[in-house]
């Protein structure tokens, strides 16, 4: 992509309103535009981040043999009543009326919707057990909707339902989104540790919040900071086994790490060493439950067992906040000139920089390398614009690529392009053909 | 995929309240459930075929050089009053209060939104042209939702919008669509006819409805049956040269072809011989704008020219019904037995069947394959089940998988399989390796 045609309307000014990094940055770098209060539009830029997250997410989904479906945003009433969160839901809950004055809501999670999906379709233990997920927009009309797209009332959230015979193969269904989770955070370059955790308005009595550390984070949490040299990728787990799932599971839970609701400091301080503890802030970044049959029962979600008796079906809800994602790896991915992408999910893998776009030689090298770029399938923007190098360099920085591609007149005599990575600073010089080669193309 | 893991509720009966063809079948081959009126659920069958018209529908968008965003679908009355649309929107709008009583609605198009973003952010002529488009949810509040996912009333669009600096530029950006609409629409093995039109709430003075001739379509439409003749794919467009654009514009539109709206009887007699008169129904799958200063007048949507002048953008607007596809190819493409799915959109490529899993031979056999398309990205649901034969015979027919492999184990014996074309019903007994190379694995 070409920088003289992208649409990529970034701000010099620091916004007043952003309070946190990551909502300032991805403001200045053109990523989202405020529509409404709390309600956000994804720019070409942050929109290739969030797509990127999306596939990270929704292949680790299917790797652990979870089913896509796609359930609408609006849901009648009459459903949430069924499981009595109708009323009991209070003023997050975005009611509607149509226009024949049917009560409907904007869904702000979907066990109904889903546990009705689930009964009307599953009749015999031989369909069990069964993982669906969906990722779509959820609306909860937050009273203080702020920090960006960290607490938005519109935002993208995966959701899963794992639906089993008994509570030990919901423990199975609990533990391979517990692996599935580790290993989604960590392909996007997050260390999230799993916490035990409050159920809040989901309900049940088991639940792990996956946490980033970070200063700016909504959440208080508790935990020993050995976590913070676990090993998660590389880890090539078969679903297919669960002891080794199970293995995992209790390796990342061996440790204390819990959140405000659940910490007791008692056990805390007898657990982990004083130069281990930390007490701070964290991002909440995916949590799961294990629900039994809160909605399976009052929805009457039943399967007939191998005897022909009817089951009322175990449940667990699983959700990560995909909108949420690119803020909470900007917190814990940037330095002062701006963020700093993990290959994983940049928008771009590759900024290259025409200095001085009326140099002939430099052009002609510039659009070389553009070309072989593309042709090569790597995702490069190029900043071709007659425009001050002082000023494409401080973009470059502010979108946070990880590569930097700059040629100039000098470097073009030479034969010779700079290579900077944006995380470590490092500069060489090196040929086109070598450049090419370190990128794979 | 292994159906005996694979989320697929089919029906065996036809439901009562599907009146055409296409959501009949969609209910039956579990692609879809209803929520709500007019609200639907896409299961793992559904979804994975709406996935494919979204990927073809990007695809030919980046293609033509639009840009992809992504806008909210809850909208801030606030900017409709701009426009002046939010008085003169009917009840298909649906309005909502949120907790603070601020007076929001579920964006049934976005013309409004992306002239603020764009106005907000673009300020030079050296920034125009621009062509953003999003594929994202939108709520129309139909009197009478039905056909299934065809009038639905939450449905999933893709909408594309054109900036330019006058007329001649604005013309260019819906030349690029209308290209764009035909490449797309035959990529889905869609003949669609593009027909001058109405522009309805959106406005403006030049329109063109892609219309899929079908008895069961909602419109009414006048055309020279010489379209259906005209050939789209294979011409491998360069947008970057206006000239060869307008030419296959020109070609398209050299003939008769208008919906009821802009049907001039006389007109229509005189410029189409009686026999290639076709006067009848089609089914509506995208609609394209050309709408000028409609709404970047009262918004104030302006760029400097090259003196310095304040100019107002010129704007066009460009739908893909992205979740009526599914149905308007099945109404295109089916068969007393089913669905026929163009392999550009099936959700399967392959379906296996395993006639007989307790036959040993015949097993090993179909595992053998099962692995080996995998292993070479072949996307195959496999039939492992103990089930009747003939239910599953009926079973691959009704979801329409472009080919059929039949294992049993009289073939098995031979080391045969049966290969099926679902379209033409052609049979062949093929060798393992034959079967494999036929499919490209």
């Amino acid at each position: 992509m070409r920088s003289s045609q992208f649409f990529l309307p970034t701000l010099r000014e620091n916004p007043a309103e952003a309070e946190i990094v990551s909502h300032r940055l991805m403001l200045r770098a053109g990523m989202v535009r405020q529509a409404s209060a709390g309600i956000y539009s994804w720019l070409p830029l942050g929109f290739k981040v969030l797509k990127n997250v999306e596939r990270i997410v929704r292949e680790e989904q299917d790797r652990a043999g979870c089913q896509e479906v796609l359930m609408p945003t609006i849901q009648s009433a009459d459903l949430w009543r069924e499981s009595g969160r109708y009323d009991a839901y209070g003023k997050e809950m975005l009611r509607i009326k149509d226009r024949r004055e049917r009560e409907m809501l904007y869904g702000p999670t979907n066990e109904e919707q889903i546990t009705q999906i689930f009964r009307d379709s599953i009749r015999s233990y031989r369909e069990v057990p069964k993982m669906l997920y969906h990722i779509q927009w959820k609306f909860r009309d937050e009273v203080r909707p702020r920090f960006g797209v960290m607490r938005g009332r519109e935002f993208l959230m995966k959701d899963a339902y794992s639906f089993d015979m008994d509570y030990e193969g919901a423990r199975r269904a609990y533990n391979k989104f517990f692996v599935a989770y580790l290993r989604t955070f960590a392909r996007m370059g997050m260390r999230a540790i799993p916490m035990e955790a409050d159920t809040g308005p989901i309900g049940g009595n088991l639940s792990h919040e996956f946490i980033v550390l970070a200063d700016t984070g909504e959440s208080q949490v508790y935990c020993d900071r050995e976590f913070l040299d676990f090993d998660v990728l590389g880890k090539d787990i078969n679903y297919a086994d669960p002891a080794a799932v199970e293995k995992v599971v209790n390796h990342f839970t061996s440790l204390y790490a819990r959140t405000d609701e659940k910490n007791d400091q008692a056990a805390f301080e007898q657990q982990v060493p004083e130069a281990r503890r930390y007490v701070g802030r964290g991002i909440e970044v995916g949590h799961i439950f294990y629900f039994g049959t809160k909605y399976s029962e009052p929805l009457k979600a039943q399967v007939q067992d191998k005897d022909g008796n009817p089951v009322t079906i175990h449940m667990g809800s699983y959700g990560i906040g995909v909108s949420r994602m690119p803020a909470a790896i900007i917190e814990a991915s940037h330095d002062d000139n701006g963020i700093i992408w993990p290959e994983t999910v940049a928008p771009f893998r590759v900024g290259l920089i025409n200095i001085k776009v009326d140099d002939k030689a430099g052009t002609a090298m510039a659009e070389d390398i553009y070309a072989k770029l593309n042709n090569a399938g790597v995702e490069v923007l190029y900043d071709d614009r007659d425009e001050r190098a002082g000023a494409k360099f401080a973009e470059m920085d502010l979108i946070g690529l990880p590569w930097q591609l700059v040629v100039g007149p000098r470097g073009a005599a030479k034969g010779q392009v700079e290579m900077k990575n944006r995380k470590t600073g490092e500069k060489v010089e090196l040929s086109v053909d070598a450049v090419l080669q370190r990128l794979g193309a």
